[in-house]
Parts: structure tokens; C-alpha cells; sequence
């Protein structure tokens, strides 16, 4: 059982929501329509709002992207588990500036579901939105079945693109074209380590042996689709690299590249991998424009990573390079 | 044995400088004079100069600091262990622009005997120097003995006043006196929970049981001052808050708060700890100006975090707001 840092295991999003308040309470504010929404102060006038949201346990995904050149408002689910509509509707509601609202969101049944019905409401009610769902997990599903994969850290980067374009005063279409052109040229994949725990309970949420690692894992500890013997950080960049690049021609792109720790890896072993990575993505003609490296999407104390690569154009490049300054990442 | 993401044992180090150099090229490059000196590119010209260092391991610290409102220069020891003289005289020739430089570390031993080297060897050049030694950590050695005390997360506090000082045109003496006043006002204290493993051998660092913590606990897991059953959030934060208001009388200012988690600690039970200790700090007249959760200063996977307290007067306050883009943080 893993020793957590917590005050009753049914408080844990809200004493956690209690604490990212009172930290950055220059940047968000809990709505009054729902605790379970949180939004972003001093929201740019006529700008396209952006809502995201998914379950706790991941910080600083979500509600550290709430900022500006981020998103605005984040709806809050319990520990792995997605938000229900409300929150989400709230989160609408509050952000919207009668210029419509994107919603971005992983590819999970409940969130799908969730966000959906809020859309529904919302609709009703005259807001104008448009919906992209993440599905860069290349593991999760074979080709041709692309929208049945999982999201996972390339939804950071998605809300990156998304957060600037509205940020630059593009209308709802612009947003949403330029935020699922990313997503059709993103791909991703994780490997995991060590399983991380429950915070309410301390409880491992899945097994593997001290000799073993598993490619493909989701970031809730999902099944991957290879089980073998830990391998040297050289040959999990090859394997890493290979599966996004086997999935999407990146040949000849240039794109940007995440390589983001799920929780206890540390950031020494993260830049092993990185060095391992450049050198098999110029093997394959692709240049790194740039990177990102740390702890963007987590499960807890979770040992291993995942790695993302998103081909730009020079739209993007310009989207990427422009500076966000969000609640808990600045990039 | 904890899985690590590494090539060879032999190679942490440089692998991992490696994948920092790739990630980091724009803001930093290796120093011709010494591979274990990391300097920062586009030095400002006719700045006092700042040089850090440390041992490997506790990345982003030390060299994510390097950069605008930050360091110039990073000597890196190996894994837990000082860097020698050489690299911390390469990076102070290549930082040193003719205002001189002033050089922080760690109070450890190591640090202290191969920095004092380096300057003496540094001085009989001619350059100009100043140094500041780090001693935060209120649990290493009892009140009156402030100077026998370990340098901890502090550190981190201390390289931004000194970045942002040098950066606006201070003069070695201006940024020597400015960054000393800091480190007087300065208190830490960490709180251990599960060892970090040393990535050579992933082998644990220290031993501790399933349902024990230790206040007062290093960086390295030196030993605390009590070792007791695991408690609450909220009491964790008692104890931290109290060891270090009963050592500075912090009571009617205004501070800087970093809650620095240690590797594999969350985000989401920092802020619940977080939360926790605004209100031992109010409950003391203590008021928050300005937070910091992160990891900044780690311990491999080791699982607890640090509480670290600076008193701040108007000029203190001042450079703490302003922006400083280093490699690994900004903040």
C-alpha cells in the first residue's frame, strides 16, 4: 500500500481543489453554477472559449492548463472517473462569450457520454460549440480503427494549439479546424513501469513483475499490448519511436515531441530517453522542431512515459512557438 | 530494485546531459573547458555572473536553472555526489564578464571543500567572487547552529533572487548582499515517505516501513528528527509549518511558499497539503504573497515533499514577480 498525502479519502478532489484555488487563484476561480467546474479569471473578451475536462489523479492535467494561451474552464471528475454533464455545462456556460465554445476531451466511454449529454443541454440552451475528441494513442486500437483509441499526452499539446488560435481571435471553424488538423497529426505511446495507487486507497491499480515492463499502457494503467522483460532506455525510445512512426509518416515532418513522465520517473531518465529518441526519429528524416519534456499527464506515482509527436506546418510551428501561460505549465 | 530508464550504469550522468543539451540547446550548451560545466548561451553582456552546482539526481536542480532571470553556469557532479573543482572553475571563467560572479551551493561537505577550491584556484586568475552557502533545512541542526544546516528546496528561492538581481544590473556586491538577506530569511523542512532509488543501482537509499514517515528527512535521506506512523495531510502540514515559524519569527510578514514535492509525490496530494498550510501559516500571521508547488529539487522516485518559508520585503517581493524563463521552470 502506498503512503498518500491526503485528509479522508472521500475529500480528495475537493481538498485538492481547495489548494490549486488558493495557489493560482490569480488565474482560476471555482464557477458558482458547479464545484465541479473550475474557470479561468479575466476571460479575453469576443474570444472563442475552450473547455476540456476528465477525471482526478492526472494533475497537472486538467485544471493546470486553465490560462491564457490555455483553455478556460475544466470540468472535474472524481479520481479516474470522468466529470459528469454539469460541470461541463457549467464550464460552457461560464466561458462562452457569444463567439461558441470547443470542447476537447480523451476518448473514453464516460467522458464521451458525459460531455455529449452536455452538449446536448447546452445546445438547447443556444450555445454554439463544436466538439474534438483525442484519440492519439496508437496502441489502443489497430489502423483504420484510429477514433476507437484512448487519448493521452497528446492532448496537451492539442490544447496548446487550440488555447492560442482562440487566444489570436480565430472564430469557432478556425478554432476547430486548426485544433483536429493537430489531432488527425498527432500520435502517442506509453510505457509502463510500476503501477501508481489509488489515492483513496493506497492500492496499486495493476501488476507487473520487478523484471517487467508494458508497452502500450494507458494512463490509468489500461492494458497495453506487449508484456516483455525491462529493456535498456535505448530500446524503449526504439520501440516507442517505431510504433508511432510505423502508425503515421512523419517522414520529412518536422514536429514537435513530448516526452512526458507519468509520475515517478524522473526527469534524469526522461532526458535519457529523449537523447535516445532524437537519434531514432533523424534515423527515420524527422527533425524535432521542438520539445517538451516532464510531467504533463500523470497517474499518481505511476513509473514511465509516454511519448508524443505531432507533425507541423507552419501554422502550427507559429501556434507552438507562441508563449501560453497557463496555471501550472508555461510553454 | 526499482526499474530505471537508463543505458548503463556508468553513463547517468552523460546520457543524460546528453538528451538535457538536445532538449535545451537554445538556452544552454556544454563549456569547451570542462564537459561537466553547463553554461548558458547569450549571456548578457556586463552581468555579474551566477554559478551553481551539485550532484546528479535531483533534476530539474540543478541545471533547469539555467537561463533568463536564472543561473549561468551549472557545475554537475555525479548522482549524489559534489561536482570537483574543475567544472565549477569552467563555469565560473565562462560565465565571468568582468563584474565578476557569485557562486551558491549546498552546505555539504563535498560542495562546500570543491567550490572553496575552485575559488581559490579561480581568485589566484583574477577573478572576482563572492559565495553563498545554502543552510535552509531547520531539521539538520538545531537553532545557534545555523550554519551546520543542509541546503534543501531553498536553494531553488535563493538562484531566482540572485538570477533576477544580476540580471538587472546589480553589481557583484548589490547581488551578493541582496541574495545573503534572502538566505537569513530563508527556512525549509521536508517530510520522507518512501526512499528514491540511486539510478546506477535501483537499489533504495534509505529504509523506511509501510506505515512510518520521517520529519526532517534530506534530500539524500539523511536522517530527520522523528520518525513516527504515518499521519493526515493537515497534520503533516502542522508539523512543517511549526518546525519552521518555531525557528524564524515569520509572524506579520508576507512570504514565499514553496511546497516542493521530492519525485513521486503527486501534484494532487501537494495541494492538499498546500491548503493545509495557508492555514497553519494565517493561524501564525503569516501571509502567502506568492506560491511555488512543484517538483523543483528531487530525490529520484523518493515520495514526500518540503516546505520551504522567505520572508520578503518590498525588494525581495519585487524580484520574485519578476519573469524568469530558465531551461526546466518558469517562474
Amino acid at each position: 500500500m502506498t503512503k498518500k498525502l491526503i485528509n479522508h479519502p472521500d475529500r480528495v478532489v475537493e481538498d485538492m481543489l481547495a489548494g490549486f484555488l488558493l495557489a493560482h487563484s490569480d488565474v482560476a476561480r471555482q464557477s458558482e453554477l458547479d464545484p465541479r467546474a473550475i474557470v479561468r479569471r479575466n476571460l479575453h473578451p469576443d474570444k472563442v472559449g475552450i473547455v476540456i475536462g476528465g477525471g482526478s489523479g492526472h494533475e497537472p492535467a486538467f485544471i493546470g492548463y486553465l490560462g491564457d494561451g490555455g483553455v478556460d474552464g475544466v470540468a472535474v471528475g472524481n479520481i479516474f472517473a470522468s466529470p459528469s454533464p454539469y460541470p461541463v455545462l457549467a464550464a460552457i456556460k461560464e466561458t462562452d462569450q457569444g463567439q461558441g465554445v470547443l470542447l476537447i476531451y480523451g476518448n473514453y466511454s464516460g467522458d464521451c457520454m458525459n460531455f455529449s449529454m452536455a452538449v446536448e443541454l447546452a445546445e438547447m440552451e443556444g450555445h454554439q460549440l463544436r466538439e474534438i475528441v483525442v484519440h492519439d494513442d496508437v496502441a489502443s486500437a489497430p489502423r483504420g480503427h484510429e477514433e476507437e483509441r484512448r487519448g493521452i499526452a497528446g492532448e496537451i499539446l492539442i490544447y496548446k494549439v487550440a488555447g492560442v488560435k482562440a487566444k489570436q481571435g480565430a472564430t469557432l471553424d478556425e478554432v476547430y479546424q486548426t485544433t483536429e488538423k493537430a489531432n488527425q497529426w498527432i500520435r502517442s505511446v506509453g510505457v509502463g513501469l510500476h503501477p501508481g495507487s489509488l489515492p483513496q486507497t493506497g492500492k496499486p491499480n495493476f501488476e507487473l513483475a520487478d523484471d517487467e515492463m508494458e508497452l502500450g499502457m494507458g494512463v490509468h494503467g489500461e492494458p497495453g499490448i506487449q508484456r516483455t522483460k525491462m529493456v535498456s532506455a535505448r530500446e524503449v525510445a526504439r520501440q516507442l519511436v517505431t510504433m508511432i512512426c510505423d502508425d503515421f509518416d512523419y517522414s520529412g515532418a518536422e514536429v514537435a515531441v513530448m516526452l512526458n513522465g507519468l509520475g515517478a520517473t524522473s526527469l534524469l531518465e526522461l532526458y535519457i530517453v529523449y537523447a535516445d529518441v532524437v537519434k531514432e526519429l533523424q534515423k527515420r528524416r524527422v527533425r524535432v522542431y521542438k520539445s517538451f519534456l516532464g510531467e504533463y499527464i500523470t497517474s499518481q506515482e505511476m513509473a514511465g512515459c509516454s511519448l508524443t509527436v505531432l507533425k507541423l506546418d507552419d501554422e502550427l510551428k507559429h501556434l507552438i512557438d507562441v508563449h501560453s501561460d497557463m496555471a501550472c505549465a508555461h510553454f
